[in-house]
């Protein structure tokens, strides 16, 4: 049998019989010459189906197997076309709910029609295009950071309490236990310096019970971890986290291009993502935007929308970290600044004046550790397996996580994290 | 200030100032000289220290800060060693729980002390080495698929109902709902087959409520899952496998030789792993060992083992495929032979006797899907949103999923699954 050729390929195979497989995206009879478009992994090809072809029942979404010859035509979509020999229908499809042919242009109003019919709105390649492109992402991260000796691990998500404390989280009925799905992999890759590692990334799912619906927020994330012993500072943290957005960015432009032109995506540039300490930016925001309520020990949505503004306005740089948060806004293993004991050695990096990753340096003193759990009420016992590193030599270390669906909500402007999540997972939301 | 230098790289700087770091992984006083060994996330360093010099707390699994000068020593491991000038207390250690310098073989009666101190077994270099190992599998996986055009996804792990059905399924308070940990990632990765990307792999946890024991289950593990569209034949899918399976020793030979080397393992070799079919499989088992129980339209334990033992010594191979497993043996999805509608497109993937892979051809007509759920009783509207894909062009297509930590298992001849875990979920085991 003829082996397939994709519809990148026709080019290679000018005057030569092509097999070529896939779905089609449209018909058009235009003037008695009918066109049919065929979809496949690697894009369109225009296929020309002379009269003496009977199509009987192939429509749109169908799988067909064609077999013709390729040539050239300039007025073709890429160049080249194929004159069709035979059509065979593979697979039959009843009317798509969705327009495949069509992009989707998500207005809210038909987000939930989007996302209910996902087996049909994905093959919109424009939306399919959105997951091409956070593939390439992840694994700019992951190979960025393998360069700098991280190791990727994989930590439990089900366990017996959340990392981050608190009540939005996820009960398991686990045999005649309760368990919870993990809000974040913090103290399994916190261990995991300690195990000697030293450095370890890791790509997982995350779970948050969130209480309410936003546009911001899923309650099952995919979440991209690193963490890193033996650093002077938080900044030896900021800085990895800079140079592996740099490699992600830097990637995309090499892999994915026509999609992000498609899109008409322009990818931040930066040298260095500018840095503001959180008391600085409260100034900025009561001087600059008279804005005084919200931010007491940590920036609330509008206060992070602003500093954006400002860093734009003001460093040209869509990225910027905003360090100091108040050890009230910080979890119990965030490492208080030597300087200002009320304020912790720590970051999040904003994105168009969204919270993209948060981070810091962690405390590494068994002691320390023990007091500030206690500090917040917290039972020292109920993370023995986590202190357990600490009591046993810990280097000073930090790390930070970094939501994926919300930095490609960013990224390319999408109005609602949920379209770059293949299966979003939200309050009302658990199909398909 | 110095830069660190890791216990790798002494031979890089002999006659020169040394900055290490890392944990004390023994200390040894050898007439009146004592043999600091520092461990870092390299390997080991031995560390001269003068009598000058007072350890004062310093013991092992301390965390250090270590200046001194790299010379040549031909009895130390490695031919270096560092004559310490100053050693820093970074961090103290208590005594721990199990001895980080003594390599840990794991009888079965002291896994669950292993297990307990987690953070501590873990910095046991022969133990880390297994997720060093596995790192490093999971990498060779993704590069060979994306090498062949499969792009990688990340599919929802919380949903209404279990892919493969059946009764051991985590069940989740979702808000005022029920909801379900996903046990593969079977019907997600199936419909991103049809949604244009057509070649897609997935790394990522999957869930199990198993009802017992075994030295072979966990409640959590890492599935490594790839499906594939156009097909022509289960072969086809067959053959990606072989091929990811060649990729993945190969990795592991270049990366990872000294670690394979200090546990003795040596990697299976193979040009093609032999296939057996399923009916081919029990006249053996009949014939050659007599055994006829327990191998109705599936292999149980005993019959797997079994016909890996004559794989092995019929074919020299420690890898076998067996094919045409019974319908009722499989999901509702695969693929009946044409040629034996009672038999399947299927094939499990022995290692050592051990299943360590099951995939197949599924089945691509709606109609027929629709049919082969309802013979068994499913509801064809449970999972709606799965044959929505179905019902508007699938193209044949066919998948197989890995279990990650059974593979390492065979692979490094683990006596429990649980020893390729980092933090293993059982029945009993939640912490740490």
């Amino acid at each position: 049998m003829l082996a397939r050729t994709l519809s990148s390929q026709l080019s290679e195979r000018v005057g030569h019989s092509v097999h070529l497989r896939g779905w089609v995206h449209r018909i058009r009879n235009l003037g008695g010459v009918r066109f049919l478009l065929l979809r496949d992994r690697a894009g369109i090809a225009q296929v020309v189906v002379p009269s003496s072809i009977d199509l009987g029942d192939v429509g749109c979404e169908c799988v067909v197997a064609i077999e013709g010859v390729a040539r050239a035509e300039p007025r073709a979509h890429g160049g080249f076309e194929v004159g069709a020999q035979r059509v065979e229908l593979v697979s039959g499809a009843q009317t798509p709910p969705i327009e495949v042919f069509k992009p989707v242009s998500v207005e809210q109003n038909r987000l939930e029609t989007i996302l209910d019919h996902r087996a049909i709105s994905l093959r919109v390649p424009e939306v399919l295009d959105v997951f091409r492109i956070e593939a390439e992402i992840v694994r700019a991260f992951r190979e960025h950071l393998n360069s700098q000796s991280f190791i990727e691990i994989f930590s439990p998500k089900l366990g017996l309490a959340g990392a981050e404390g608190g009540s939005a989280v996820f009960e398991v009925a686990y045999y005649d236990r309760k368990a919870y799905l993990a809000q974040s992999p913090q103290f399994y890759k916190q261990i995991m310096v300690g195990s000697g590692l030293e450095r370890v990334l890791e790509v997982g799912h995350a779970y948050r019970a969130e209480k309410s619906e936003t546009s911001r927020h899923l309650t099952e994330f995919v979440s991209l971890d690193f963490e890193m012993g033996f650093i002077e500072s938080v900044q030896d943290v900021m800085a990895i986290l800079e140079s592996t957005i740099a490699a992600v960015l830097a990637m995309l432009r090499k892999t994915c291009a026509p999609l992000l032109a498609r899109r008409k995506i322009s990818l931040p540039k930066f040298h260095v993502i500018p840095q503001i300490d959180f008391l600085k930016a409260k100034e900025i925001l009561a001087s600059r935007f008279n804005k005084t309520d919200g931010i007491a020990g940590d920036l609330d949505t509008e206060g992070e929308k602003l500093i954006g503004q400002w860093a734009l306005e003001t460093h040209g740089s869509p990225l910027v970290f905003v360090t100091g948060y108040s050890v009230a806004c910080r979890p119990a293993y965030a490492m208080p600044m030597r300087e200002d004991p009320s304020r912790t050695e720590s970051f999040d990096l904003l994105f168009s004046g969204v919270e993209i990753s948060t981070g810091g340096q962690r405390i590494h003193d068994y002691d320390q550790l023990v007091a500030s759990f206690r500090a917040r009420g917290l039972n020292p016992a109920s993370v023995e397996g986590y202190l357990e590193a600490f009591r046993h030599g810990m280097p000073p270390h930090g790390g930070m996580g970094l939501g994926l669906e919300r930095f490609v909500k960013q990224l390319l402007g999408l109005s609602n994290v949920k379209e770059a999540s293949l299966f979003p997972r939200d309050r009302n939301r658990l199909i398909p």
